[in-house]
């Protein structure tokens, strides 16, 4: 079983950014520990600043995988083309954020993919990506 | 650790309604499932078609439980009082769906108690419920 | 042929708000006149002015009966539950209301559960209840 | 008892615009048949696809006819004007609509003439006129 | 100087529509009042329900008569057509009301004509018209 | 004279929740206070968390008792049943609420009952019942 | 006959701010042409920028004088006391502009006096306030 | 204790504008009728139809005096500018209203200075003002 | 292979309108020089200013021929009865604009007859009905 | 004549996307017909799925090619971007859609590109891009 | 050069509001600095709580003085009145604000008046204003 | 001092497009003259048409320059992603805009950044980037 977490904008910065709030462990570590927890499952790990990019990668995956677990951090809020993206692909996508996006702005609380992603996790922390991996483990 | 799932209005319904559609499964097998599943962990459930008995509950059991699940249902779109319940409580909830609520109707988008649950999960299906009891599994 | 008429929140006060208005007639005694007219239909009369009880009654008769008419009353304007619990049972429903909604505040313009009702009578007094049985009888 | 139906714009399509959907029958058959149920009740018919048309003809027959079955089609929900006929005449006018209008797009959902009408009926199919026509028949 | 004054539709009502608010006198005897006020000016008079031929009239003075004094009723509101109307000819177009719309329904407050018309005037009862002859002879 | 104060949903758990910014009076303690401060009134108290059974309580004293105080908490912005509930008694209510609902989120600004109360008191903590019930003392 | 013009904001300006569009006429200047062409009528004329002494002018009037002609500027679209004023007396308010407002931004075409007013006449530049005065002479 | 009751605009025609339905009674009476009943008071009274010098009493008052009980009148709907002048000022001020605001246009459902309040009591007539100031009397 | 083109109101000032703008070419011209240019297409034209009759030659043609070529004019804005008059037929239509409707005023943007054509073209003046024709020449 | 042809996001997709729906044919393919079609025009072809690279083109080709025809594909809901960098050149663009967007979602049918284009042509299928050159061709 | 600062209602309490956080420097002595830093230019100073005051002001140097540096204040965000004075002078207007708008509630977000001055500057304390004088000074 | 300042999308244009109007130097050469005249400052230049190029250079440089200076163009109206970088970095960034951008189209009213920027300078042509360097120092 074939799995890629991609995450969109800004998230390269965790670890970086308000550590005493958010930790200092950068996403490259957390993967490293999904990836000692779910041994039998590959796990694969891309992200961008590019919208565009992202979108390339949803294309090349997205026929083979069996599964893609996305953080479209604030692409989710106004990219009409990601979630055509997703619309477009054959591997199922499961929609993560690491925050209630529910408790932040108003504009945080559309998301264009919600609709062409099989399930939506959110607010548990780092424990979003973990909780969608779970859900492809019946 | 005790958990309580509750189900609000129509849930009950689970099994005999369009079973073609979503099984024949009653969500009382689907909950005996669960505790098989999570031996460890005593696993309450409870549902009501009244707004008022559902805010009683969550009143009778968040100063106690370690963590509440729940599917307020339609009354997810519509009700300020359950939002307060759970806002005034000192357990953990975390919101469940069954179905994608993004995928439906536009009232169906909204959700009153997002903003003051710790974690939301949907789309999964009966496994949404599998998959907020394992948050709570760290 | 089993038909039930179902009364939301406040219609309990027929007769006895404002008699000048809408006459000193209860409700109770118009649906003896009912059922004097309809004879060979069973006609049945419940009220609450409990949401969920309303939703109760709904699932209770909505997989055996031949009919529903309901007047949701001020629930009408908010209750996704009713809503759901009407698309969710085999009955037809029939939506009916005493007055011409159209012609009273802007709230009272949206009705939940028109969409899932089978027919909507509106405007005729008391006399809406008559037509809503007439439509079952082609 | 003189009662007037009209009918408004493409309903003369009936019978010739799918068929299979809407059955083969024109409404001049139907109107035929409720002639003959209504032997008592003296009932014309008219229809156009001209807004000023159904205007002339509403002030023709508003002073002195007992009443109006009026299905005013599309422009139900984008005339004012046949809202003001309507309001500018002493006959009670009935407002129909062969479908549930609530279950079509959300521009059908308003209708400038209810307000102005006595009272409305819809979602009966044809029947709709039939319940009508009884209305004024206590 | 030849002006055409034009009426929209309900207004052939005027003086047997409620005769003890509006008056029992027709548009058509207040006409000829303004003829006998205004004896140097060729007065004409035109009404319709029907929208596009009120839009032929509107074409077939506008590039000849000096002014055109319409009161659309309730096209004012909803014509797009009309509007294009007069902004396609050369004569200029005073639009006049005979209640002030402003303080009825929300939906009268907007005119579609108004920008395309050289003058407004309305609330004046019938003297609106008389005031909107007076524009011409400054 | 005879007032009913009523409290609707999730106001039982005064005292109990966060005692650090509310206190750890109950309401039923305030309660005794007033009665203790307004001797000549019969003053008396009811709770629920459920629409319906407010409903039911208005309607069973508000045809006999003097006046009602009620502070429907997060039913004042979704019910329209409550609504209709006091528009249809004989009895005055005075809605109040204990903190200034204007500082909080956007959807507690509107109440469906401030329109059909007689007077509005909020934002003055407890107190706000006090001033309710000086309000009957002209 | 004592009729007043009250002129509102920035009206002060006129044949100082962009003589070649608006002409080099002062208000003060046109004021005495109307008042050589209405001899029998005792015409005043006021102007103020303070929103708070226009109010104070016409309580100063609007008990005695026969009619006021105002042109509120830009306080027509934003001032609810204004309005409160011209409701609160006996002498009829005229509402008039010198442009058509209704080809101005978006925020000009809402005015708060119009339901107030008796009457309103725009777009005829310095003329409308002749056709105001006008309306006073039947 | 010092306590100032601050009306806006066109308070100051009360017992002038219709006392058939105001009542006689202007608010100067009713000003010393409160002193009589509150002698331990210090109650002072203003009054200005300028928003700019309600904003300037407010800044004089608002460092020294124990309590405001302000009647913005229609500023409240429309002065974000009073709202600052109440924020920034350390005495506590009550908003309150004659009518009860909610029965009345949707534009004077919104009040600016509400959130910047410490309480608000409408809707009890001249009596609101007495509510006011006995909640400075705990 | 036969086409019939449907311009509706205030098409028939073409050549007239503006001549400097618009050119003098009158669309019964251009309409000659779209025969010459398709002369294996039975090509037709049909103009008015009236919507129902627009409808009735919808109508008649709409089960007969290839295809339709529609400009609308205003009503491409407002009808709703249009709209419902091209999902009633056989024949595909296509809808057409001389000028671009986005870079106009905000109402022009949205269409009423779009979702039920087959393709659209505009902005491209008079040749946009060839576009049009060119599309059924695959 | 030079004229490019620019594809937006997932446009890449053509062909491997639903073959059973959008066909088997790549654009790659469906631009060689095209070529072939177009003999005397030089037609180049570019495809990205990075909004800025989409201008950066736009910017190389916009000051010396003849036309540009731009599908945005989901940029044309979203981009503001995109539209300046068409509004920055000289050389005329034309949008096309393959689908008709007006019967998708909402939020497809506006375009921030469609006032900058010179023309639009949508709902054609492949055959869009065909009549859009055509348009250069008079 | 001659410069006017324009300061907005409540901006007279500066140094004596919340000194803690603003400062307790007036804005008197931050206008020395002003005119210390500037020298060669001739620095005014007016502010008043007056809405038609400010318009007053404006008027009078609005056709001699170099530059007009206004922080209009609530008003921003209310006066239409105010945006007309600052377009009927001759005078450059620079929109100042001392904290950055966009940060505070809602309705702060939109100002009147930015349209009508050359530039605008926010954010930046006090400063806010010396940024403001320095664009007169390229 | 280390200070960047960046250009979003098609601000590469600068002295290309429509010179007449923006002159005909390009930002480059604009440049060269603020490192003349801010010789203490180092200063740096850094445009790109890609929304993820933009944000990896914030984020490049966001933990160890004293200032950024960006003018986000188009992005500016549609990218919580640019917000997101902006806050999630230390070093304060100035708004910038050549043009006012509320005297353009609506929707470039609103900026995503200009919540999490330090200050706002608009307006002002080129000049507004001196402006905002002039900003850091004091």
């Amino acid at each position: 079983m074939k799995i890629l977490i991609i995450n969109g904008p800004n998230l390269n910065l965790l670890g970086k950014r308000e550590p005493e709030v958010y930790g200092s462990m950068s996403f490259e570590e957390y993967f490293r520990k999904l990836q000692s927890k779910f041994k039998k499952i590959t796990l694969e790990y891309y992200q961008s600043n590019v919208e565009g990019e992202l979108i390339d990668k949803i294309h090349a995956v997205g026929f083979d995988y069996d599964g893609i677990v996305i953080n479209a951090g604030a692409y989710t809020h106004t990219s009409v083309a990601l979630r055509d993206a997703i619309a477009s692909i054959e591997t199922s996508a499961i929609e993560v954020h690491i925050s209630n996006t529910h408790q932040r702005e108003e504009f945080r609380h559309h998301s264009y993919i919600s609709p062409v992603c099989k399930g939506i996790i959110l607010g548990f922390g780092l424990d979003s990506y973990r909780l969608a991996i779970e859900s492809f483990l019946k």
